[in-house]
């Protein structure tokens, strides 16, 4: 299989490349460094650096024998987006290429514009390569959990039959997000769904809660394979932050009541949804959605289990509750289902005590490189006077 | 008041602006001719000929002695529209500044890029404008009926309330349309819901179904003054083809089946939802959302009515059948509310024989200037292989 991963520089581009090619897809990454280099500009780089593409091709190749082509461009530029697929004619698109932060799609206008750009332009243009070169490609593209935010109904897997006076109606499950990130995502899913119906698009939309983890079987072969691990308060996640603050020895910091609840996934787990996902390509026309978690928890349920594996690890750590920065309830109904990978045959790894207190020890081993200024939560999302509005 | 008013130029723009000069408000069009030089370059320029901005102001001014002001640029254009709305300073904004045609998004790929960039951009630099300049402004958005679809539940005005196991939603109603013309406006639906609710946006979104009619208070007072009237495959609308068909004495063409029902309004019940909206602005944080016509026909009964209008005026009218160029259903469940505006105030003028002979009289006038060429469809909706999924 001919595999294209657009955002091949990202937490889950990367690893995704490699675990492709370690089962002899040819593939090839595409990324132009603008996640790498905002973070970079904006003091907030990564705790583990990994090399650039060709670097790291070099180095996976030289411990696998497996090739991953690079080609360095702007998934937002359809001239250099619609040349690439008509020479690489890939079988399968895995599109990661939108910027990924909720933060810093709420910090001003120039943020805003920069993510909504971004994120539309290149799901439009990867639509069109497709149509215009490979119309049978199977395009893997990667939603969030997020866009469902958190209704006080039970959330179905893409789709739901309403039944309103005594008639019904099968809907694209309706999505009300948190932050304009997670909304270009929504917007992503209604432009897909017209370009299936229109054109006959095969495409999984894979409904993503928050990953974690830095091993896989690839990255385990030498550190600079591993995943890039954000931890500041834009472009790192909840996991990431606790695991820093209970390596530095800082209070973990829970943003509001911490009731808030989320469905997480280990980095592992992605990649064998991606490969399921691959294996199993829907019909021409089918727009294919799936929930990608393996576990709900709530903020608080996960700062305990930090804490409890630091315990493990011989660390004492604290919980402290900040404002909320985001615009978000802190006390909802949730239940998410997730049964349609599974029924791939998706077998999760569990956020065990040990799976954190390896992360933790990998993070411990990058102590002296922690930069506590990071972490605290400079963002705020835009109406701050009085509490969040009830989404409902 | 002052009214800034985007796509002044336009069908409804230009009659709108007027309205409200006419009630004294202080009015700015802005336009930067797209659709107009899309038009020209694709040799569908309108029947009756709109001078451009300033002269038409020149006109309306020698006869009313009202000024409206004239910014002539581009809304996808940040900077331009950011300034403009920083001097101007509105309490209202209206905004039809985005490319209309249905046909047109569904051409090829620089058409459907140009639509969605356009329609998206304009509407996420109103979004922006608003919030950095005049943040209580009422933004007035035009959406569409057509962002519906023709689902087989009732259609609600923008929310539902979803009941599902036992638990209750309300939600926006979700959104499935027939063109990528149509799916931009949902984008834009998406886009405000969410910058409302995180920054406090008033907006109403007017979903509005096919207007028709030539004739205003002051529209009235000069020929030079009309709104724009297009009547090809690309720019025109099915009321308009029907009427320019009378009067050239060739069939009505009525695409499919012909028992697709859409929601119609006359052009002087557009403005009149428009200053009645204007009036009674929404509460910081509320997306009001009004479902904009007055009567539901078939595309049947709509060729019907003008048959029976032409026969009115001494024409004899024939009616044919052509393979449907759009993805629709043409045969479907169609009940869609609108009390909300009638409960504002709104006083329908409905599609009486008279307001279709009066049209026909207009049409009759310029029946030389008629080019037949251009109104067989010319443009196909993407997959024409069978026939058109069932969108539930």
């Amino acid at each position: 299989m001919r595999v294209l991963i657009l955002g091949g520089d990202g937490y889950l581009g990367w690893p995704t490349a490699m675990a492709f090619a370690n089962r002899n897809h040819e593939v090839c990454v595409v990324d132009n460094y603008l996640r790498r280099n905002l973070a970079r500009q904006m003091d907030r780089g990564p705790l583990i650096d990994a090399p650039k593409l060709d670097d790291r091709v070099d180095i996976f190749k030289a411990l696998s024998s497996h090739t991953i082509s690079v080609a360095i461009g702007d998934c937002t530029d359809s001239t250099f987006l619609s040349d690439l697929v008509r020479r690489f004619e890939p079988d399968t698109i895995v599109h990661y290429a939108e910027l990924p932060s909720a933060p810093y799609s709420m910090i001003g206008p120039a943020e805003a514009r920069l993510t909504f750009e971004n994120n539309l332009k290149s799901t439009f243009n990867v639509i069109w390569a497709i149509l215009e070169h490979v119309p049978a490609c199977h395009l893997i593209k990667l939603g969030t959990m997020g866009e469902y935010g958190t209704p006080n109904i039970d959330i179905e897997e893409g789709w739901i039959d309403v039944a309103h006076k005594g008639r019904s109606q099968r809907f694209l499950y309706p999505r009300e997000a948190g932050s304009l990130y997670h909304t270009t995502k929504i917007l992503d899913t209604d432009l897909l769904w017209f370009y299936v119906r229109a054109y006959g698009l095969r495409v999984t939309d894979l409904m993503q809660g928050p990953v974690y983890g830095l091993s896989t079987a690839e990255a385990d072969l030498d550190s600079r394979l591993s995943p890039n691990f954000h931890y500041d308060d834009v472009f790192g996640t909840v996991v990431n932050r606790f695991l820093v603050q209970a390596a530095a020895g800082i209070p973990l910091t829970v943003y509001g009541a911490g009731n808030q609840i989320r469905g997480f996934l280990n980095i592992k787990d992605t990649i064998q949804c991606i490969e399921l996902a691959a294996a199993t390509p829907p019909a021409a026309g089918e727009l294919r959605i799936l929930n990608q978690f393996t576990e709900l928890f709530s903020v608080n349920q996960l700062a305990a289990k930090v804490q409890q594996a630091a315990r493990l690890t011989g660390l004492a750590v604290t919980m402290q509750h900040l404002p909320n920065p985001r615009l978000e309830l802190e006390q909802h109904y949730y239940n998410a289902k997730n049964t349609g990978l599974i029924e791939l045959g998706m077998e999760p790894n569990l956020m065990t005590e040990a799976v954190l207190a390896e992360m933790l020890q990998t993070v411990l081993r990058y102590r002296n490189c922690i930069d506590t200024a990071k972490i605290m939560p400079r963002v705020r999302w835009g109406r701050r006077q009085g509490p969040p509005p009830d989404v409902a």
